[in-house]
């Protein structure tokens, strides 16, 4: 059964060294995280679970990775230099800055209740900088609030260096960055986040055929590759559509609090392209971003499907599903039954003794194995501590645990020992990469 | 024989989708770069080669990935704050802005030859960030400007999620800022840049032996991993040494231009961990950042030998040594010659006439045969010009092209052409993920 509130993910994440609060030893930095040896390791396999399922399985996708810091006027003409603010409300008796339309009360300070507040003003999201030995200081770029925008722009980069034919699609993984006035719910909105976004380009025609197939190849990965059963997700179309948007749903994931967006997915028509491509409404563009059809003779604005996932979400999610507290004797086990591909170490190698030469020999011999079948992490254990060993990898989610003992030295065979029901078979050391590559 | 000058690969990065400008429909952003669908996957294969090198074929070294926001108090303590900076000049005349010890001649103007220039300032080379609804805009928070110090800062999270015996490393690959006066380079010198670092901890007795055990190991892979000739590399100690440095040597390779330096190793003391740690000098820090020996009942701050590497400078590298430019009958060729396992593509299936439906399907199964392998990007080019599909695989490395012809429907064999001699094998098609292998 998955974790029942999210105090238990955060305890494991700092315990297990998952997750830490960014900037931790000078009292943090709102709304980042540091990413510890298994976060880090966990973030990569879903990262690379995206990119395999989004690029190397298909003919028609391929991949960008765009700075982060970006010229204004990337942002004036999206949209969001004008548009992508919060309502701030300050309480004029203590200062308390706030969200309006997260206000518990929209008329009462949620710092000191007092009701003299001020108007609200439009506060914005992105984050400027000041780039270059400029005179003043003033914001002249701003690192990006999402990676779609930026994708746009190279469009026709892209398509001149590889002609492509539509349907296609563009892909980023990368980080995005937004000054919420609020960051909240750990991982769940933060200031410093990861995207992994898909921009396919398609004809008009096929755009609401094309926007279902990604609805429906967005939610497999989610149960089929991230291992989340079909009941805890479900779509959520918006309720009130984006002034360019023909479609958009959400993939919501149950979270201990109730069901909240984890992807979306939307029907961006060809707002994007056109109000980036150089015309009389954008002077400040050097480049038309359209289409030629070669077969046609035809030059057109594609549309846009977009699926949109957050990174930190995704793992968010995925570890509140798999952790699980099971009763052992008369203790409690904590386990994290991620898919084994997933898994931030994909096995442990154990000698039962601590600093015996011989049981070392032999362990170092089927790590130095296990390593070349460049799977990911594979870690050795010399503390001699086995309880405390299987109970460590139980909990960071490692799927087998090989351990080496005095009848290793004798037969040549190892225990295996499985995380989920922790049943236990002996076989031989020759069979190990086979079976751990049956589990993976 | 290698790249004779930058502009080639650069013009190879933007025509075949390596490399683009940043912003750049915009006008650009100055020191930024665009990843393009081959950039991306080179510089993955560079990571991953260097992760599996540094963290998966080791015991003793774990992986973090710390957020890009930073509290400021890092970077006071760091020294950062105090003297990470340049000599900017200004001229009176023209107002040209110039890092004064890269001017051509320090009294005049780089632009307009003026001698009437202000007194050099120092010019903070951090990028400031105002987090969070502040009254004001002031900066509160740094883009980091190297990965380093918020490994060291997670020093005591780290060995708390799990206890490590000195000596062991931790890594971080990821972006970091620096606000450059004059960029240059290409990819060279960027304000927005990723690096591949590692903090290895030691016992102060034997700094000196891991410093030369980590010159000999990053040097190594620079060589059998990225494929470097160990003539185009050389050591090159720093001339006068950083006050907390004990030691400091760069890795340098040969570009067009002459040597410089692509990595750093660095005996870099106790000086970091002591000044992050909590003492009468750094009161804002919350946390002992100390190494307790359980053997001999000591506690101590542990010596860092740091190896730190820019990985667009080292996919700089590995492209301006592969690139190769060769006379074929009577024209040229460019091939890039990289190690396979670092190609963007690993194989290209092609059939040898365009939209015949049977020769597409048996292309479409070798396509889905070879993904099933997990190695990376195999492309289908489905355009019917063989010539112009071998020169474009040529140019971005992939190591061998697959032909799909008449003969195949009759024989199931496939021509197999090869990048670097442009031989050609005809093999079964049965065999092909075997050759596939063993060539990656």
């Amino acid at each position: 059964m998955p974790a029942k509130n999210v105090n238990d993910i955060i305890a494991l994440c700092k315990r297990r060294g998952f997750i830490f609060a960014g900037s931790e030893i000078y009292g943090g930095m709102g709304g980042t995280y540091d990413y510890g040896p298994y976060g880090v390791e966990l973030m990569k396999n879903i990262r690379d679970a995206w990119w395999n399922s989004m690029v190397y399985s298909r003919d028609d996708v391929v991949g960008l990775d765009a700075a982060l810091i970006t010229n204004k006027l990337l942002w004036k003409y999206s949209g969001h230099e004008a548009g992508f603010s919060d309502p701030l409300v300050e309480c004029k008796k203590c200062g308390a800055r706030m969200r309006q339309d997260k206000m518990r009360d929209a008329k009462k300070c949620d710092a000191c209740g007092s009701t003299d507040l001020m108007e609200p003003r439009a506060y914005q999201l992105m984050m400027g900088l000041s780039i270059g030995a400029t005179a003043d200081g003033a914001v002249n770029a701003y690192l990006r609030p999402e990676t779609a925008t930026t994708t746009y722009t190279n469009f026709k980069n892209i398509i001149d260096a590889k002609p492509q034919k539509l349907p296609f699609g563009i892909v980023q993984i990368g980080k995005a960055f937004r000054n919420e006035i609020s960051p909240r719910g750990f991982v769940f909105r933060m200031r410093e986040f990861e995207q992994a976004e898909l921009q396919y380009f398609v004809n008009p025609a096929e755009d609401e055929k094309y926007f279902d197939i990604w609805k429906t190849l967005r939610m497999q990965w989610w149960t089929d590759v991230m291992g989340i059963p079909a009941n805890k997700l479900r779509f959520a179309p918006h309720e009130k559509l984006a002034h360019y948007a023909k479609a958009a749903e959400d993939i919501e994931y149950e979270f201990p609090d109730g069901f909240d967006e984890v992807e979306g997915i939307h029907n961006r028509k060809d707002f994007d392209l056109t109000q980036h491509t150089k015309s009389d409404d954008n002077k400040d563009s050097t480049t038309k971003l359209q289409y030629s059809d070669a077969q046609t003779g035809t030059t057109f604005t594609p549309y846009v499907i977009e699926t949109a996932m957050g990174v930190n979400r995704c793992m968010f999610a995925v570890m509140l599903q798999s952790y699980t507290e099971e009763t052992v004797g008369d203790g409690t086990r904590v386990v994290l039954k991620l898919k084994p591909a997933l898994a931030p170490v994909k096995a442990a190698v154990i000698p039962l003794a601590r600093n015996v030469p011989e049981l070392l020999t032999i362990s170092d011999e089927i790590v130095a194995d296990l390593r070349k079948l460049g799977i990911g992490r594979i870690e050795l254990e010399n503390s001699g501590n086995i309880g405390k060993n299987y109970r460590r990898h139980d909990e960071i989610g490692t799927p087998v645990c090989i351990t080496v003992d005095h009848q290793t030295m004798e037969d040549r065979t190892v225990t295996l020992r499985h995380r989920d029901d922790m049943s236990q078979e002996r076989i031989s050391i020759d069979d190990v990469k086979r079976r751990l590559l049956e589990i993976i």
